[in-house]
């Protein structure tokens, strides 16, 4: 019999990809990778009629090769009961979701900059945490009293939600200080044994973006 | 007995909330809209916690205030079954609408680009059409030979797809020039009886962005 596991063809960095690994790690599925190095490899995914848009991140699972990350991300939330039990809890779980992709993408833009617009971005990202973003997840947290965002289980907004805070903390360690209840989070999600394992190392969560990454995608996807 | 017709928060034009008023139409609900025109009209709105992200989009539906544009149209599909019969369908039509909506995107950021740049960017936008987007679709419609895109039904695919196909016509008219059947799905899918009555005079399809919509835009959300 074939392994059934699911293969996610991206760069080796975190980029767009780096969610989904999260949430598949967290739903305890393996997956295996197949890194993308040159643009060669990447006009054969193309070439094949692999990629529908031509673009990465694909992810082959189930038969099927999905694109576009957020439709990749619905996917696993939902075979995996990370959407939520009724249409309320999953629109909830949607707007939590897209509002911290917002703040997710200045992350993944940010090694992209110019130096010079690097540190300015910083504080930019720093101020849509703290003011626009981590304020409605506090908020939420301090009122229901419960571990998790929506429904008293585990949602695929838990999980996109730890990403970004520990890639924040990364450039901002202090970021959570006003935020007693998502310190509390922090903790609590970062203890479920598949996210804890996730989070040791040898699992296949990436390191902060360098320069070898950043040059490995200007090399992939710049004509 | 109050009212229970949704309510659209957004300066009146296009922008993000029109997939919003397309999708409500082609459901056949009637909605109200409230005009931003001002930025204390925004911060009153801002101050009475009634942007979950302190953004618009938002829209009063069913005892939500649901923002995030993406979210907001996720509901109404849900709830009016625009989103396929099982998960296999929900996502194709999840990765149609991102991929249109990627390009939906670029004309939406247009009018707001420098006059230098505009004419550049729909050279652009032409050939992200041509060359990534409408040959998917085209080829989907040309191999299963149905009027809709997934599943023999009307979904948020197709609803978003003719608003974007519309939207680039008004700039770029022969762009589905090589395109014969998305010719015939345009046709088709705008003699749909709540979508036909959304294409006449006197809906509430707003009209291509003017310096008007730009200026009232900068007013409001401009620090």
């Amino acid at each position: 019999m074939m392994s059934t596991k699911p293969k996610l063809h991206y760069p080796n960095g975190r980029g767009r990809m780096e969610s989904v690994r999260w949430v598949l790690a967290a739903a305890g599925v393996e997956f295996d990778e197949e890194f993308l190095e040159t643009k060669e490899q990447l006009q054969k995914l193309q070439d094949g009629n692999h990629l529908l848009f031509q673009q990465v991140p694909m992810v082959e699972i189930d038969g099927m090769k999905l694109v576009q990350t957020r439709s990749i991300l619905h996917y696993i939330a939902d075979k995996h009961h990370l959407f939520g039990k009724d249409l309320k809890e999953r629109t909830l779980i949607d707007m939590y979701v897209e509002g911290t992709l917002d703040l997710l993408e200045l992350l993944i833009m940010h090694p992209f900059l110019k130096p010079d617009d690097q540190q300015k971005e910083v504080v930019n990202m720093a101020q849509k945490a703290i003011i626009r973003y981590f304020p409605v997840f506090e908020k939420v947290l301090r009122e229901h009293g419960q571990r998790f965002l929506v429904g008293n289980q585990l949602s695929l907004a838990d999980i996109i939600l730890l990403q970004t805070i520990l890639a924040l903390e990364e450039k901002i360690p202090n970021v959570l200080s006003a935020f007693p209840h998502l310190q509390e989070f922090t903790v609590k999600i970062s203890n479920i044994p598949t996210i804890k394992k996730f989070l040791e190392p040898g699992s296949k969560r990436k390191p902060p973006p360098d320069d070898i990454y950043v040059r490995t995608v200007y090399n992939i996807f710049m004509p």
